[in-house]
């Protein structure tokens, strides 16, 4: 396997060294060369150091210290502003603020993201996706200025790393695989599939350190609880709209 | 740059033989190693060489050699379901069947097949993203039997090349990338950054081959036209609610 794709792990803690220009440079390159919806590149990416997007993205985030401590952040952002306008130059009506345009741009924008941190992770470099970008993604458009038609959709934290974490522990590859068609997973697969997750080290760590009884609850009461899902999503959708992703005609 | 991001192009013509089972499983694997939202998974990939499905994304489509010929489809999909029954198999109580999540999952997939494609083509297979797969979302939640809290996102067809296309021409990166803020381009950059691609060899054979007088033209009058992609954003709007992403709480 690809030695990056076999090693990849997230680093939330990185020593102050910039990355080198040229670096940089080569990560947003590598970016560039994903696949593209019809060769659209119906995504942006913005490079950017700002403390207010740093503090945007901390809140309340598992990664706050990868926000805090990464020299620099990449911001990938669906983007069908430049192309519609482009079109709207050479004379013809681009059609392309709608939802299923958002989804071929997050497509575009996420395959660059992971192009780009397979990159970074070939220079010896660490990275941290950064999830709070979703439920931030209203100041986000604010901080970053962006206009109608631009979302942004992943957040990448780079930087020289000062840790170096196990891998993340999986399910196996049969709770992930189907053939042919959808698999529903019966109860007794549930229990067969979670079994080594829910007794690893890393969960009986998490179970000591939240104080419950599973590693569901986790999920559920903790790092992403009902009430805080609900509220985000419905600014999420709202921001969707006001970037004219969700427009009347839908 | 790593040679598989350096060197990666979309072949749309395939030989006949099959891909290496050990080699399928380390692809498989290799999706399987990318960076997810609080390491949740929330991505089932559906191995598939269903000749509705290939019929199904072939219509219309550009791609419709590589739906028809590749020896295996990945079809990578969004995927709470599996998620939320595990959760509430624990007696705890998941809300992930909204919007946001929605967005999360999608994330997964995306970086997961971006993954695979590396993967496949660093074995020196051929790989294509299939964009119709958006298009087709209702079409293929029936024919994959796909759950509430399923949908596809992303297919990957892949085997070994029948062709060696060329690289595919791109935008420079200054029209890509954004220091700080948001860039809003002017409309002297739109020209200066758009003249390599409008006047490139595969831009000219386009030209030709549609009888239009600029690229801009192709998308929103061929490829992509308004009205096609207004109804099939209002198919998927409605996708996306039947698979419970957008209830009733938004």
């Amino acid at each position: 396997m690809l030695k990056e794709i076999a090693l990849h792990r997230s680093v939330r803690h990185f020593l102050s060294r910039e990355i080198a220009p040229e670096v940089l440079t080569d990560i947003l390159q590598a970016a560039t060369h994903a696949s593209t919806v019809g060769n659209m590149q119906l995504y942006s990416i913005i490079v950017t150091i700002d403390s207010r997007v740093r503090a945007e993205l901390s809140v309340g985030s598992l990664d706050e210290s990868a926000a805090m401590e990464a020299p620099v952040l990449l911001i990938f952002c669906a983007d069908v502003h430049r192309f519609s306008k482009w079109c709207r130059q050479r004379d013809t009506k681009p059609e392309y603020e709608n939802l299923m345009w958002y989804a071929h741009a997050t497509a575009d924008a996420l395959r660059a993201a992971e192009n780009a941190a397979l990159q970074a992770e070939s220079y010896g470099l660490g990275i941290c996706f950064i999830d709070t970008v979703l439920r931030s993604a209203d100041r986000l458009v604010e901080l970053l200025d962006l206009p109608q038609g631009v979302l942004p959709t992943a957040v990448l934290a780079l930087g020289h790393p000062a840790e170096e974490p196990p891998l993340s522990d999986r399910l196996p590859m049969e709770a992930i695989v189907h053939y042919d068609r959808y698999n529903r997973i019966t109860s007794a697969e549930i229990d067969e599939l979670w079994a080594e997750r829910e007794t690893s080290t890393q969960t009986m760590e998490l179970l000591n350190r939240y104080g419950v009884e599973n590693l569901a609850r986790i999920f559920t009461e903790y790092r992403y609880p009902a009430a805080e899902n609900l509220n985000s999503s419905k600014r999420y959708l709202a921001t969707l709209r006001e970037q004219g992703f969700l427009d009347d005609k839908e």
